[in-house]
């Protein structure tokens, strides 16, 4: 799979895309992670990649032209799955999205700054506009790393047999059980006396128990 | 406002807190993030954070006592609003809950990692427990990233007023109306007129119309 981010401001998130399971992905080449900076799409020598918003509203708006000559620029290299916009008022972002999204080969993912983007921009390149949450951010930028995280560590063989990700929350609509390691005793906080029984049927039942107790209590909406 | 990060990996997030807004936050004082190597609060050797679970499941599962350590020296230095622990199966992070933790004076955000951390940490230590949404992540540092970004960004006086963080969406329920900037015309994709007009109340009027429309369309659950 290979993303391409475009950004004003690749500084704020090349280290995270450096780091842990995102780099272990790219060196096992899983996963090829380009970001590119908008500004080196501008033509003008202050590489002006806002402008005033029509209707005297207040902030900054991202411009058309450099947006569009990054998105022509890498569809002349390779098609791509999805064109994607980051915003709150987007489609919400779920396990079952990040799913499905990392079975794509390419994808772009723009990321907003300011006070947004030229609305005409959504309209004519975006396909697929995503909110990671009800929550206004100073950007795209995290927004994008969120969605590239949860998609790149569900890939086959980006994180190990040990660390199966078919364990976690939501995968089937459950919560996980709590975990716990050594000591089994901490200052009279003890571990669960099933987890120490070694009793492997036992634990399962314990773990799926907790589950359901703990989804049940915590998210019935992921029951309905 | 303080923000202390608690974190397996520092350098994940270094970068995004030392860019644009929280930059500016933190330069203005009106924000301090401060984010700590729970490495740095082992005693043994190897510096040792995790350890295996009881019970046998796969991964590996953060150690209460580092975690005892950095919270409690923490805590000796000033008093915290909240502990935060940033998991799936928490409360949900929304733009109400940014508005009232942009409140607080002192904040703790411990990051988990690997498959977990002990579950006698969450019952003794933490204070709330906060999900950024339906997904899972290689680790809470981006969670945490997300909160401290849609916290400090609307304390007062963090963005400028013409970045008015009012006029966002959410902060009234409603979705924000699309925006557009130079140029009125292009390749045929125009402008709507009335942002052309220069009639300030029909502008607003237009504002406020597109701003419930796509609320309807897009989120009625925010109407409701």
């Amino acid at each position: 799979m290979r993303i391409d981010i475009i950004t004003v401001l690749p500084e704020m998130i090349e280290g995270f895309f450096n780091c842990s399971i995102m780099k272990r992905a790219q060196k096992k080449g899983l996963a090829e992670i380009h970001i590119h900076n908008l500004r080196d799409y501008t033509t003008d020598k202050h590489h002006k990649v806002d402008d005033y918003p029509f209707g005297g509203c207040a902030g900054m708006v991202m411009k058309i032209e450099p947006i569009e000559r990054c998105i022509n620029s890498l569809k002349a290299e390779r098609e791509y799955d999805e064109v994607i916009f980051t915003t709150p008022d987007g489609e919400q972002f779920d396990q079952k999205m990040a799913n499905k999204l990392s079975l794509a080969g390419n994808l772009i993912i723009l990321c907003g700054h300011f006070k947004g983007i030229d609305y005409r921009i959504r309209e004519h390149f975006i396909t697929k506009e995503i909110s990671i949450g009800d929550y206004v951010l100073t950007g795209g930028e995290l927004a994008a790393s969120v969605i590239a995280d949860a998609i790149v560590r569900i890939i086959p063989g980006v994180i190990s047999d040990e660390q199966s990700a078919l364990s976690d929350s939501f995968q089937d609509n459950l919560l996980a059980p709590p975990v716990y390691t050594r000591p089994a005793d901490y200052n009279g906080w003890k571990v669960p006396d099933v987890l120490l029984s070694g009793h492997e049927a036992k634990i399962k039942e314990w773990e799926l128990s907790q589950s359901i107790e703990r989804t049940k209590r915590l998210r019935p909406d992921l029951l309905e």
